[in-house]
């Protein structure tokens, strides 16, 4: 692979890099070896250097000569072949319209071209949909499911941290027969930077230092991708339980999974028969996957061994008492579940190999 | 109601009182207006004051004298009239059979005498019940819900942690037929301190700071009570669910249930009249209660409400696109969970007015 | 001590309880046998119920009727014998002027009579003094230090929370001559709850989780008051240095202080002589104080054993090679930093036994 | 430079590669172009696998293959050219031995070869030198100021993590005469990990959680070196005052150090001038080193904007109040201040940019 500096690189934009999505985005976009970083907006930041709104990063390549700018279209298609949008839902799809028709690939990290059908949207996220005549071009940018589809898009829309969880480690067992989809159960605990760097009281220190809460019960936006997708592999319409909690830890999921093994699949076999099955078909599927840790029947995840890295990593158990498969994940919400996830398919499409810049 | 100090008090011997909920029984006995703490007992920490070894204690009335001592059955019947034992399962039962047999009420907090059934300590606990002959006389410490039995018992079980949080809110549901029992799935977060003070590197600081994780799936221990209060309740045997996870927090249990409601309640009826006859149950069974906040179908529980408390607060939900009620319960898992439910089994033996010595 | 209900208790308001000092006052005066809190004033949670906004204390006695009201002078002059003032500085002084002159105790938690010179006061809080004529009336309550005078005093300023953690065990070596005070070196270290409830993006849980920070240098606010009362117990102006730092703690403050020992008490004697002199003055002076625990030459505080109390607790150390006298306290901020001292004032005033109300 | 896999690379034992600071050891040299990573030992996990002891690591380039085996240095001399000793001191000088007599280059990350006298050693570690005669073979190992004989090391005794945040600081000033090193008092805050991946009761989640504590009061084992090094930049054998503490973090040592101004530099000068000379002296001294950010007169440090890094950040401050200088310095104390800064030495040693492998 040809590395002459300044001749191949990816030029690549951050749109909105001021919340947590954003700087790690730059982070791990600093230190990919094909990419060169030349621009980095933020209202919030705009005209201070790069070293100064996040010192952790001075040292990286490139990093010093950074600086923040107002996000403004025309600048950004002047420097950039690809941009990553880091910006609210409704306000990703603003900077999403000029710049797809001006030519420039888009990551958009929001909401706003996850879902395909704009009812849908507008039901969750209680807005008519800002730009559905690009929702035709948009993929659902889940690497492991949809890499032939995203090597060829112009609009990338990168899953959500909690659709990740569940739909890497849902997908295969639907797709094979082997559970009852509309049984899922799923309980999702994450960190406190899912909320964003937003100056909210409920997000302030005491407030969830030693403090756990469900909250956005029983209709989290994410359902809307999450049952899209889900709805999808199942070959019909799927409605699934999901409840998710804050828990005072910087960054990480942790989803626990309860569901019913499909008839078929099920009865016929003893329990044994069945979680061989059900192990056989996560190895078929996720054998080959630089980021799926398989920790099979006798492991158990923990965010703490893939917080900083674009892994996740799930571990199965069949309950013979109660006959339910019980699935529990782990990944880091802003890696796997936002900006590792999206420069994974910024990889898929510049045809880098997939791991390239998110080894750890 | 009369206190002239040193008459009426009921002297009490807490037995093993080096562990986390040791020392919450020790601190909460101490303030407790009716008590007088005459035997504390340690292997660890025999010889040592009590004031050395819990200096946050050291101003409680009662405090300065006290001393811990090797355990000693003898001792205990002479000094005390009712002893709580806060000690390992297995070792716990070493107790409660000369203490019973000597004429002390005993409070045990381990799971000895909470599983009525031999087969089912062995089948959970791994070993044949120690004290198989006790198991008579021994009534499940759920105040709530065994008022009457515990006021007359001798030999008091008092509840698990993760029991306590699920059966609460449980509970009134079966027993009034609104909820299919079997189709019970309980989450359950649990603070570190539930682990116990003990030398292990899964519970170091660093292991669990930054880290979530599930653990003792799919057959915890609790789930041995927790079915057998349920199976009592719903008139069948019935099984169900439970994960518990491991999370960065002191204290606190976190527990969020799924369930079917029962054909009968549902189908009958709206939605909105079935969730009515849940809070109905609810306010029936609990409005006089002091220990248990309902939170109703808007409000939501958070550990840091119930922390250092002997409260458990639950919220409710019927989510009309899966058909399923969610249920969702904060308690202090040393408190509620342990130590101030014990005490409030010693306020009923007594009678205490229930609160006396857990107003907070 | 007669105790007939709503004859002799003294009622009180609570101006400014959304604060977390304000929420622990609430707490404090909840749980105080003497008290009846009558008034309970926030401009953001005028309306709202007790019970509602700080659910933890809905058990206790005469929280069920207590609601917010917008702060006004004339009715907390018709309902409350005692007001205690958790507002910040400058906006304290508005209140305290008409209460005082309507004739009303206050004890006010801000700093805004804490300093005696109105010179001093605009040099360090950057703005006149705003009631300069009361500040004569006020008295320093430190009740350790000013029990004669806070007993008499109609308006006590109750002293901030690292002056407390510095001045309690400074003053006695500084009186007793042992030590000289311009070497005083003080390195604080406090929980995040000491900034306050305030939606600032640097108190983020993101923000102070995994961080450790000094700020404030070199000039905190809390010097003027600290060094105040050094001087006055040096017989000369005295100047120290201080550096407070943020912790990822709810509560706590821990201090370090070095100091040199005077020449006097220390040229002429073995430093095991030194060192017992201290010990000695230690002992005469907090023998008897109720909130004063003593951890000698051996011990070392940890905010952990005091967080929820009144106590301060602190341990020193001559070291040999450096000739200089090592000094560690530890306290809760919220609680003998701030409302748990306040009380204890309010005891004092009102003759009550000191720790009436502040056993843990 | 040239990069033909398996030509050129260094190959590396880690011996002891089970503590923190040993992991961090692992991931660092998995990342490093210039390395292959060939023996890891650890006596507790022999037998193990790279991946399943350190899942975190196992898509990192190598960690396939690898397994932990037990410490032999017949192996380690077969297989690599050089070996970091991540182990406890005492135990590393009994490997150091035989590899630099086997013609290793060995890199310890112990006390062991820091001390230059033997005596000195006895004193803060309690035993005799374990090898004394290997002491004038070895290198104090801060690269920033012994570059050149670090490059002809053949033992480098790697600093620790207290003294690194405060010579790095201190050195410049006293070298140039700037400050009387003597008064020097430094205040450091640690995370946890610093203890080690031991179980022991003090360093339980629930233990450290929630509290902040002084330990090693007043002569931690780390003055020794520290000492050693402020005397040989002073020119005389100079003490200094250092208190450690402990605070709830994982990773992170924040240090705030006082110090007088020496008499020549400051007595002439206006207090700015002062403070110019300070900054002038930094700036020539750090400028160009990559892991030193100088965050100036009006920047502070914090933990966050280290942790994972192998940065040191200081600012500093002159308080004309007092005349005393303040400094505040930040660094991951398993980085910089262990295994970081251990590698850096190794790219001196190599020949390699001394930031390889260590860019974030």
């Amino acid at each position: 692979m040809s590395q002459t500096i300044g001749s191949d690189l990816t030029k690549v934009a951050v749109v909105g890099a001021s919340g947590y999505s954003g700087e790690e985005l730059v982070k791990l976009l600093l230190l990919h070896p094909e990419v060169e970083l030349t621009v980095l907006t933020s209202r919030q930041y705009a005209g201070r250097s790069l070293k100064d709104v996040f010192p952790r990063f001075s040292n990286l390549p490139g990093a010093a000569s950074l600086e923040f700018s107002s996000p403004d279209c025309q600048t950004i298609l002047e420097k950039a072949d690809l941009a990553f949008l880091a910006l609210p839902h409704g306000v990703a799809a603003e900077f999403a319209l000029p710049l797809c028709e001006g030519g420039c690939t888009v990551i958009d990290l929001s909401a706003d071209f996850r879902i395909h059908d704009p009812e849908t949207y507008e039901e969750f996220y209680g807005a008519p949909h800002p730009a559905p005549k690009l929702l035709e071009k948009a993929v659902y940018g889940l690497p492991e499911w949809r890499r032939d589809e995203i090597q060829k898009a112009q609009l990338v829309a990168s899953p959500g941290c909690y659709p990740t969880s569940i739909l890497l480690p849902c997908l295969p067992l639907i797709r094979a027969g082997l559970v009852q989809p509309s049984t899922i159960i799923a309980n999702s605990l994450s960190g406190v930077s899912g909320a964003g760097r937003k100056a909210d009281i409920p997000f302030l220190y005491v407030e969830c230092n030693e403090s756990v809460r469900p909250y956005g019960v029983p209709k989290h936006r994410h359902l809307s991708e999450i049952e899209q997708e889900i709805s999808l592999a199942a070959g019909q319409k799927t409605i699934i339980q999901f409840t998710p909690h804050l828990i005072p830890v910087n960054r990480g999921i942790l989803t626990t999974m309860t569901m019913a093994p499909s008839n078929d699949a099920h009865s016929t076999d003893q329990p044994e028969n069945y979680l061989k099955k059900v192990t056989e078909i996560y190895e078929e599927t996720y054998a080959d996957e630089a980021f799926v840790r398989l920790l099979g029947t006798s492991g158990l995840p923990d965010t703490k061994h893939v917080v900083g890295t674009n892994n996740i990593e799930f571990a199965w158990r069949y309950d013979p008492r109660t006959g339910r498969l019980i699935i529990m994940s782990a990944e880091d919400n802003l890696v796997k579940g936002a900006s590792g996830q999206a420069i994974q398919s910024m990889n898929i499409l510049r045809g880098y190999p997939e791991n390239t810049g998110l080894l750890l």
